[in-house]
């Protein structure tokens, strides 16, 4: 059996009208002759406004009803979907995941999907129907409804796709898939076609606002293609898929670009073993994400400056560490806010010598300046200062010849 | 176990603060040592709203959606009463329909409660936990959602006290009880203490606004006492309970009046057997609910006058029905529109001689003319011009002792 999983985000069902259109999509599939599983998330604003009324109730809103409380939106849109659907003369019908089920952990608010019961759906399939399963909840061993944390709807449908074994999650969103680097900042940008998990991830920066990194490994360790797309267009979308999959791979997939990062440099700390940790042990502690890493060469074998990037809004809570610290010894501490991370992603990268060559030149050529370089097996990424952050989209897009659909 | 039923009607659950307002009358009687089981509506609005928008997706909104649609809302409010309880200090959760499970048959929009499984609420129930309860829905043997036509949360809360045996089931709602009349109507209505079953249904013109007549009807068979009160204020509301419970009974316990009825007179008809058939019949083939009916005393034993009163919606088609049908032989058809019902409504009547005396003389005192007449056990109704309707309740419940709290 071809099975597809269609997913619908909260702005993709938002109205009756988009709710109208969602049953037109659905509908172009099935004469397609595609089994279908959907999976809906709450109309959009029903889940904040529950979460409103939450907050309101009290501010320790017990979780296992925050649970129940947030999950009853996509009741409702998954309902509506299947009447429509009814309307139109398809035969479908709602599945709540007590119905299906869906079993998940009791980590209440934040579930893990542990297992899908496949047969009532499998019958109902074989029957003509097109189920309509509500995303972002489960029921646990007990019988109580949870609901599932990052990644949500996304996480559902992949979670269907995998033990229904589809042939493809197509996740319908508000954007028309992934770009080469924000639209919102470079004009030039454009639609990926095709892409893999692990780009994808590393572009996590710029995809997070389309899918949640965790899905998105989800969908990698469990080998399923995923087409993001638009409802509101009949536009292709972006393919994810493992690379093996992308035959015209081009070096460089996308570049992502930070609004929010501060650079924090310690200037005369002594060049000795444990020194770096004692500096980062109490901000993990404090749960201080750091991010880029750079230690000068020691110039007299003594001391040495320790240069690290961080969230701008932990900057305050981080010098407080460092400062209320005895045991670290520096000289001087650099503060510094306005600095951006710009990097170039892309499986290409590993075959191809001269990469990273390429992207200083290109950046040195503009008068860049750059501060700290971080490398990973398919990603170079450079912090320069903030101002120059659109330059070097430009320069790294040209350069890597982005400006073109691949 | 003492247990009592208490059940939130939609008003009484209309805001947070009316939820958090909630959340103490459970608490105060939780404090007075009761075993409680809450049943709630959605709240005031939410309903409607999900209403609308079926309507929205389509005129003939499939019924197996429809009930999965509307009964999201008691979800929502019920977990919010039970997580301000437990906000409170109380161990309380939701229980969903089919979690309890409360089982229905399939007749959806409109079904009905078959059968309440008792074990995991009174297991609950011994620890201590009070358990929030979704009125207005159940699932059927297909664990399939369905909701309960009329009468909605009140009947779930009855279906509930009946299958937990409770001592009383008290229903909170947006009005202070049951009156002697419409306080509307009348300024010197008064609160019923105590009403029998039977007299609150024959008042189910006024009691409809309080409670479906097919609910009062349930709580009689089961012998539930049911007492209804405002969630707003702290008053007593109005207990109904069964006929020998009554200890100082009234002869008369209220006054109703309609609003839209019509009065239709065929004038002439052959006075023979069978002609007052040959007429209704076809009323009834058509659901035309035909209320009173008086046909005179033939004068020359060959013809006479028929007359029977409608609700005002149905006056064109029962004229149509009645002009259509060659069968009915009549002079004239006399169509009224302004006329009104007053009913005294009372089991003290029975063993009272003389009340159809006095009611038929008030209303002569006041030149009210009375046009029809019907009466059951424990009511007298008239017909009357409608402009007349305050003149006789003011006169009835005067006549009566109404004006002072029984």
């Amino acid at each position: 059996m071809k099975i597809v999983v269609l997913k619908f985000g909260g702005t993709s069902v938002g109205s009756i009208k988009r709710i109208k259109n969602v049953a037109n999509i659905i509908h172009s599939y099935h004469k397609k002759g595609y089994r279908l599983i959907v999976v809906s998330s709450a109309m959009s604003g029903v889940t904040n406004d529950l979460i409103r009324k939450s907050k309101e109730i009290s501010e320790n809103f017990i979780s296992t009803e925050y649970d129940v409380l947030v999950s009853s939106g996509e009741q409702a849109a998954c309902s509506l979907i299947a009447a429509r659907l009814s309307h139109i003369g398809l035969k479908s019908r709602s599945w709540l995941s007590w119905q299906v089920p869906i079993i998940t952990n009791d980590n209440y608010k934040n579930a893990k999907i542990l297992f899908i019961s496949k047969k009532k759906i499998l019958d109902y399939l074989k029957k003509g129907g097109i189920p309509i399963v509500t995303g972002f909840q489960g029921i646990d061993i007990n019988n109580r409804i949870t609901t599932i944390g990052r990644g949500g709807s996304d996480a559902s449908a992949i979670m269907l796709a995998k033990f229904f074994d589809a042939e493809r999650c197509i996740i319908y969103t508000d954007v028309e898939g992934i770009y080469t680097t924000d639209p919102n900042k470079l004009k030039k940008a454009r639609k990926i076609k095709v892409i893999s998990y692990e780009e994808m991830l590393e572009m996590s920066s710029l995809g997070a606002k389309v899918m949640q990194p965790v899905s998105i490994q989800d969908a990698r360790l469990n080998r399923i293609n995923i087409e993001v797309k638009s409802s509101f267009t009949k536009k292709t979308g972006t393919l994810i898929t493992k690379r093996k999959n992308i035959i015209n791979n081009k070096i460089i997939a996308g570049i992502s670009s930070t609004q929010n990062d501060a650079k924090i440099t310690l200037v005369g700390v002594k060049d000795k073993p444990g020194v770096a940790a004692m500096i980062f042990k109490p901000l993990s502690k404090n749960l201080i994400n750091v991010d880029m890493v750079v230690q000068n060469i020691s110039a007299n074998g003594k001391e040495t400056d320790l240069t690290f990037t961080i969230k701008t809004d932990d900057l305050k809570k981080t010098k407080k560490i460092i400062e209320a610290n005895k045991n670290i010894k520096f000289r001087k501490l650099l503060l510094k806010k306005d600095v951006s991370k710009v990097s170039i992603i892309g499986v290409g990268m590993v075959t191809t010598p001269g990469v990273t060559f390429r992207m200083f030149q290109s950046l040195a050529k503009k008068n860049i300046n750059i501060q700290v370089i971080s490398t990973s097996e398919i990603k170079i990424s450079v912090l320069i200062d903030k101002k120059n952050t659109k330059k070097a989209l430009i320069a790294l897009h040209k350069e890597f010849k982005l400006d073109y659909y691949r």
